[in-house]
């Protein structure tokens, strides 16, 4: 990105040194865009998921009051503006979830009447269930058909797992760079031809008029190296993760059981993020032990100023509420070594027996 | 902001790693604020100019339909709003404007009944007219006591002149880093402490729940460090611009008169941005014929996609349309050197005396 954030110059200007920034601009959307299965028309540089979740659903919802289907398990940068088009008059019908948080298109039944708008993640950033989207919408297409569109936040799936838009059905897609490695401060809405879609910001006409501002350079040079780089070693990420995943758990299980994962079996999601339960245990404070050890973890989103907020729907997994404060929510990446991994379950063991009152 | 590119932490996450992303952030805030005579919890990091001119204006109308005062030299980003606005029902008041393209506050009279709206731009992107904003809120304040709100888009000034916030006395400012040699992707939001305004966007809740999205640290980080070295050498800046001005104005008066400066005299605007009229040269052909020679100007905003917009506004400063179409916008830096405004200066010249079929 170095180049880019030294380089002045506006892609939307007609000039030679425009005209670079331009031809930069335009293989970072195409290569991104071939990525996750999209016509580079279909490809709106954003500032990030949340910009594009909000974007994506205030421009979907048709004129009227859709019915929206969608789960109380979304990210808040998808729960916002849900509730923001519910002030608009929209109903909500909640999709059927399992109790490993995974959705269940065969129990979607009895739908509404009148228009349909599917809101759905794509991979789950607490449990890190992987969520049979293309399904959902083939359901829907089966049982509503004409009146039915769909949006999916990937963010915590795309760079994780091979995204094929077209082949997903939905209407739009959301993602943010620094998910999978690139810079924060940028993101990308895909929004598929010919199905309307009403822009949010306008500003200058940049992105076919569908998002205004000067888009940067240098952060969408970045995305798409880091999307590449992702795609690359996709399999071989993957691969690591799952090492690191068994190798950590393993000394969970080994040294401070009993404990409960919550969430899809092992190969049914993603395995870099876990959502674990340390019985007896308050998350709060095993939070604050383990960072007192050198091992970073949350109980909930880590998105809003200064506060923790639990994790949206882990009622629909975790029914029992003193259990549900004993959840802990943890995530590593690729770039970890087993030896790092099994270091951080040895801490985090040793915190837990502290807190249960153990020998240590 | 090189590390923290690399720096995985969200700064809304509770542990050391976050807590450290979070100092780095509060820092940028503090001290670019402070620059702006604004308090840390008036500035919002948003992506940029466009997104913070509509936030601004879409927060700050209050319910019903205000009148806005605004002129049409504005800015798309910031006229784009201001249609939404008319769309919802708000009606517009043109500002007075003289034909050097300056605000003219003793020449707002007979204010409808109301709430108000003032929407004005601090220096103007073309001309580099700098506004007496001050005066128009005040004025305002005088004969529309306690039922007007009041804007500035300062996307050209900060970082080219000193700017206070409360000093101005508007309810909202809008800038953008990449105007001050900052990262493009990132802009701020101010918003008057205790004065009602309502986010656009929420999500996670981040920035005290007025902009949703993970914050970008680096580029907050950089775009604190290109304001303070904005205002570090400000004065040493301007007396360049001001030198590189008159060294580039020289070589047209001399080689390709005549020529027609359009805005404010010399001083009573921005010194770095020009609007020339080359009298009989049609604009789009100068602006491809400076291109060849090197030279990288334009006709308009640099903002939509693949097209060149006419400078808004234009036909206040320049009522006779085939004078209009021979208008091109110049713009230089403060790291260029008198030498190579010069020879950028004899290179337009040729290229006009050219096109005007003069000998070379």
């Amino acid at each position: 990105m170095a180049p880019w954030f030294g380089h002045a110059a506006n892609p939307a200007s007609p000039h030679q040194i425009g005209r670079k920034a331009r031809q930069a601009l335009d293989d970072a959307r195409e290569r991104s865009a071939s990525r996750l299965g999209a016509w580079p028309d279909e490809l709106v540089f954003t500032s990030g998921a949340t910009e594009s979740n909000q974007a994506a659903l205030l421009g979907l919802a048709p004129v009227g009051s859709p019915t929206l289907l969608v789960s109380k398990l979304e990210h808040p940068s998808v729960s916002t503006p849900v509730e923001m088009l519910v002030a608009r008059g929209s109903k909500v019908m909640p999709l059927p979830v399992s109790p490993q948080g995974e959705f269940e298109p065969d129990k979607l039944e009895n739908l509404p009447e009148g228009p349909l708008v599917l809101i759905a993640h794509l991979a789950h950033h607490g449990t890190g269930a992987i969520q049979p989207v293309a399904e959902l919408v083939q359901h829907l297409a089966e049982r509503a058909p004409g009146r039915c569109r769909a949006h999916t936040d990937a963010t915590q799936a795309v760079g994780k797992i091979r995204v094929n838009f077209h082949k997903l059905g939905v209407d739009t897609l959301a993602a943010s760079a620094h998910k999978f490695n690139g810079p924060a401060g940028i993101g990308l809405l895909l929004v598929r031809r010919g199905k309307p879609w009403a822009p949010q910001t306008i500003g200058g006409g940049q992105e076919l008029g569908r998002r205004g501002g000067t888009p940067s350079v240098a952060l969408a040079v970045g995305m798409a190296r880091a999307l590449d780089l992702a795609h690359e070693q996709m399999e071989k990420r993957q691969a690591h993760c799952l090492d690191l995943r068994r190798a950590f758990l393993n000394r969970l299980w080994a040294n401070c059981s009993p404990l409960e994962v919550i969430g899809p079996p092992e190969g049914h999601g993603l395995a870099h993020t876990l959502l674990v339960r340390f019985p007896v245990v308050k998350a709060g404070l095993a939070v604050m032990g383990f960072d007192l050890e050198g091992v970073a973890t949350s109980t909930g989103s880590a998105c809003a100023s200064g506060s923790q907020r639990p994790l949206p729907g882990l009622e629909l997994l975790v029914p029992d509420e003193a259990h549900r404060r004993e959840v802990v929510r943890l995530s590593f990446g690729h770039e970890q070594t087993v030896a790092e991994l099994e270091e951080a379950g040895e801490r985090i063991a040793r915190v837990v027996r502290k807190l249960r009152g153990n020998p240590p």
